[in-house]
């Protein structure tokens, strides 16, 4: 008797989430989760089990506008469907935006070559109705282009240990940041930093550091010392979750060539 | 027995609130509204009764980043203790950015020399968890520059009978729309319209309008049409409240010319 193997098919996702209502991306007991709410409405979808994978995890609180998600599947479905489908079963504060096929070998968290964080400052008075959900408020004046400086003390492969949370899981701290710029936009500060890899925390206890430049407590330079001292202690606090969010993650035709 | 009257202050501040938690401006019977947030808040500042003047009611689910809001009080305060006191008294949903001294005669609602309202626009196949609660989501493709030539027909002084809801108090509705643009801005398309007053839902049914040729199912053209039939059913659907937000209101230093 032979059967024949059902065909699979790996589908890339792109996913937005509002982090406000998440205990994070991963599934915990007890908690909601991106994960969890995203595997139930995959299998809705699919009509049975599936893991999940991702670019990488979010901490609790933290946006995604274009967090990459891979699953494989039996059904066959256009993409179209897996996008409208996932949509549909999801609750308001997820959204499917894209799905694509991709090879089988696809892996959202070991083919990536660049993730953009942004972290969203909002630099006045008054607390913002509009805003207090995704930026993080500061009643200093901030110093833009101090903040920029320093950012570019980050830019390169560095030990990032200053910027590394306890309990991160990382087998080393050396990551290499692309491009750091801190620069107004629209009455709002936003540093946009992008690397091939991040360590636990690592943008918000960048935004907290830089928030020390952006204030006046620390010169510029100071960044750079905080790098040397492979210490948490030594860098700034971590900013809130809620100024964070995970722009996009892009991948080339093929994994990158340390891969192979 | 001379008794001194209490010297009194006008204040003019400015408001920004998140509309979806206000059953609109205006005070109702067993309703969330701005105005009893503000109310109250106010008179926990100053520690007697005031009435509250606006430059204008906002309807239910509205967003101001703007809103010019008056009171007399006898009590003295910086303009710092006023701002900070009524931030510091209200729901996360309302802030004070800012408060000065005006003359006694000023008039947040006659005095208005212009009024800015923004509509904003998603368009795209996917709804957005960030997006959700300020932008009007439609699956249309948007022709921009076509809802920016109808939008020309808008400017200048017309009867705005077309635009107005049902109920408005207004007396008539001859209104001049100073300036009218749409364009796209960081991924949505928004609509900027100003003048120095606006009918009930006219800029919503504006949006509504302005829609159904973005989204090729009227010409350009239409949009004269619509003003001259000066009947509601003429126009296009009132476009939903999330999408629209007051951004400012601007008076010069005396009431314009047609009050004096």
């Amino acid at each position: 008797m032979n059967e024949v193997e059902p065909a699979t098919t790996r589908w890339k996702v792109i996913v937005e989430y509002h982090g406000a209502g998440f205990a994070g991306w991963q599934v915990q007991p007890d908690a909601r989760t991106v994960q969890g709410e995203l595997e139930a409405a995959v299998e809705r979808v699919v009509g049975h089990r599936v893991q999940l994978s991702a670019s990488g995890r979010t901490d609790a609180g933290v946006h995604a506008l274009g967090q990459v998600v891979s699953f494989v599947t039996t059904a066959r479905r256009s993409a179209r469907a897996i996008r409208d489908g996932l949509t549909a079963c999801l609750p308001p504060d997820i959204a499917c935006v894209r799905a694509e096929e991709v090879p089988l070998s696809f892996d959202p968290r070991r083919w990536t070559r660049q993730k953009l964080y942004r972290y969203t400052w909002l630099a006045r008075r008054s607390r913002s109705p509009m805003w207090a959900d995704r930026a993080w408020h500061v009643r200093d004046t901030l110093d833009v282009a101090a903040m920029h400086a320093a950012a570019q003390h980050m830019v390169g492969q560095h030990d990032f240990t200053s910027f590394r949370a306890e309990g991160c899981g990382a087998d080393h701290a050396v990551r290499t940041v692309e491009s750091a710029s801190v620069r107004w936009r629209a009455g709002f500060v936003e540093l946009d930093v992008s690397g091939n890899g991040f360590l636990r925390h690592m943008v918000r206890i960048a935004a907290g550091t830089l928030w020390e430049v952006g204030r006046g407590a620390q010169p510029v330079g100071w960044v750079a010392e905080v790098i040397e001292a492979k210490r948490r202690e030594a860098a700034g606090r971590t900013a809130p979750a809620h100024g964070l969010t995970l722009v996009s993650v892009s991948y080339g035709d093929a994994p990158p060539a340390h891969m192979s």
